[in-house]
């Protein structure tokens, strides 16, 4: 399952070639449906939505926006037809610039500050493959749908890293405990059934379009529930875990500061690369 | 299911018409089985065992006589065909006078401690409908058997209201994280089939009479086994939620106080009171 | 239940009649497989692995080793055919020096931190009963494979005591809340079915080889995940319960000679040895 992941990344991405603008509008799509009110939130810079600055800048910027907006819900999709998003850039860690490093680190904290805390309700509609950081954004939702045949998981263990604290609170806040810790130190990466069967997903839908459907029906069960009631109730519940994070912001950002600049992780990273060059080239 | 709670609770209750004496010996009933030594305590305010002040009184007492009588066990059941309880009776909150409210709270939270911190075992015989503080009460005992077509759950987010942190967490001691959020954000009240599947219930009973003697055989199983043993495990295992209250008990009954004579929230319990004035009357 | 397992102690274990030599290196045997590097670490005690100060001291260094040789997994097992561990041993606790009291439970402790925090990850063959401190060893491996028709929990209230925190705190981290509740209060001994279904163990094996076989293969699944990223990630997840501990040492230390001293209990242990010796004695 990682090998198709990691083929199918090869596939698509060669590493130099960023085929994005760095137009923000354009990273991440947002579409208000007149009927429901309800956003849909499409991630958009292929090939495979890898999270680098630009696109969680856009992102953190969008939840910004819902939020002023007072949002009624928001649905989470990709617009490719394989990949939900790979996760957090490589590149973004690849002989790195401190200051620009900080800002990336920072950034994906804000977005997991807003989007698992938000008080609009969230759902993920996850129609392609979803490892990683793209779990971890799956996950801050509050309801999932998945496409069948893909992958999902906190499959750091397996790239020889270690999943953030706040990643793997995320995952205990949607997996037993108990499964938990079998996913993360195994770097588990789920099919869409075996997601479904553990919890990770709430939802199997056939297409993107039954995928929404199924999204809308759940935002559609908020129809009558006061929404500041709900996003109280909802914040209480989290905010254990978003306490956590915001009292060692500085000492996370430090952390990942550390152990990305190491010499091991980054001869780690440069052979990694070039193995997806040359699997590209073929 | 939350249209036909309230149809049942319009039917039965007029807001003015209190229609129990003051005598707090027959708000809450208790009767020793002579056999077994457990007591069963019948919850007795007609017609849906709203909890007012007096009923939480009486109920408060009641736990400390069992504490002083070192009961063996504690089965919690209703006079009422229909209702379990109706949960916080809404009188205690509509043009409230600021003592008597303290009052009302300080007394749901000492409930709270006597009954979810019991040395003795306990086991709720959910006879009827047990929605918000009825549910709380259900979830504060070690065991639920529930007769079928009646409905339960923490639906404080369907009423325009949060549940406070303390019942979030007696329901998180019963249910998954991930189902109590579902749970607790969509104010789901789940009907004994659902109740059992997702683990909000132990057992379904056909009547009342064989609740009771599921809820004596539950209480059973600890017949050999030393009461200071299992008190203290229970309470070891409670002990953090029980802090957290503790820790907290003053800023939660001036939270409540303050959300409860918000103009806003005044002027939601008018509305919902005419509401049930005028079904009543048809 | 419970019965035949204290008949199966009664039968094999007379008190006073220690057969183990005081030899630590035959305490605990350590078989390191030549293929999988893999360490096979059976208890050794005869006739049921009672843990006293020489066992615990036995698997206390054991475990060093392990952590030394950095090894890549290790499997926990008995001799026995019939017993995996009957958990701590009566005899440290009747008519106890206070020294080697502490001693005692300061060497379970770090067995404990040791086992529970291990950097490699553990599975235990259960192929015997596992009551108390048995079933503590086995949950505190990342995996549990049971053989048949044996027993296991943590059914210290069935015999008039508490379960320490951590030793709850243990199960949490395998049952649910739910589960974990009713287990520690009831103080539960599974069978191998009752156990698969809630969760206290994982798989099933007909016999220890294939248990070896079962454990193997779990451990295969980390063969290519780096074992850093996988120990961090285990010990990030078990951190909260290990500090817990490490902040409650001596504490916890005095109320266990506190609770073994009381006269209650040294009459309670005295009576209970008789018995078994009545009984050994048919």
């Amino acid at each position: 399952m990682l090998r198709s992941v990691v083929r199918s990344v090869a596939r698509l991405s060669v590493p130099g070639s960023r085929s994005c603008s760095n137009a923000s509008d354009k990273l991440v799509i947002t579409e208000v449906n007149d009927k429901t009110g309800y956003a849909t939130v499409t991630l958009n810079r292929p090939p495979v939505n890898s999270l680098n600055l630009e696109l969680l800048t856009a992102l953190s910027n969008t939840l910004d926006d819902l939020l002023n907006n007072k949002s009624r819900g928001m649905i989470l999709t990709s617009s490719s037809k394989t990949v939900f998003s790979a996760g957090l850039d490589i590149m973004e860690m690849y002989k790195p610039k401190q200051e620009r490093m900080k800002q990336f680190w920072t950034t994906l904290q804000d977005v997991w500050f807003k989007l698992y805390g938000s008080p609009f309700p969230t759902v993920a509609v996850i129609n392609g493959h979803s490892p990683a950081g793209g779990c971890l954004l799956a996950m801050c939702c509050e309801y999932r749908v998945m496409l069948p045949n893909f992958s999902i998981g906190l499959n750091e263990t397996q790239l020889g890293i270690v999943a953030p604290t706040w990643f793997q609170a995320t995952m205990r806040n949607t997996l037993s405990r108990r499964d938990a810790e079998l996913a993360l130190t195994l770097g588990t990466l789920f099919n869409t059934e075996e997601a479904l069967k553990v919890g990770l997903i709430d939802e199997i839908a056939a297409s993107k379009e039954e995928g929404i459907a199924k999204a809308t029906s759940f935002l559609d069960r908020f129809k009558k529930i006061s929404p500041q009631a709900r996003s109280m109730t909802k914040q209480a519940l989290r905010s254990k875990d978003i306490m956590e994070l915001e009292d060692n912001r500085s000492q996370d950002v430090d952390l990942f500061v550390y152990a990305v600049t190491q010499p091991k992780v980054q001869k780690g990273l440069e052979m990694y690369l070039e193995a997806l060059k040359q699997k590209a080239a073929k």
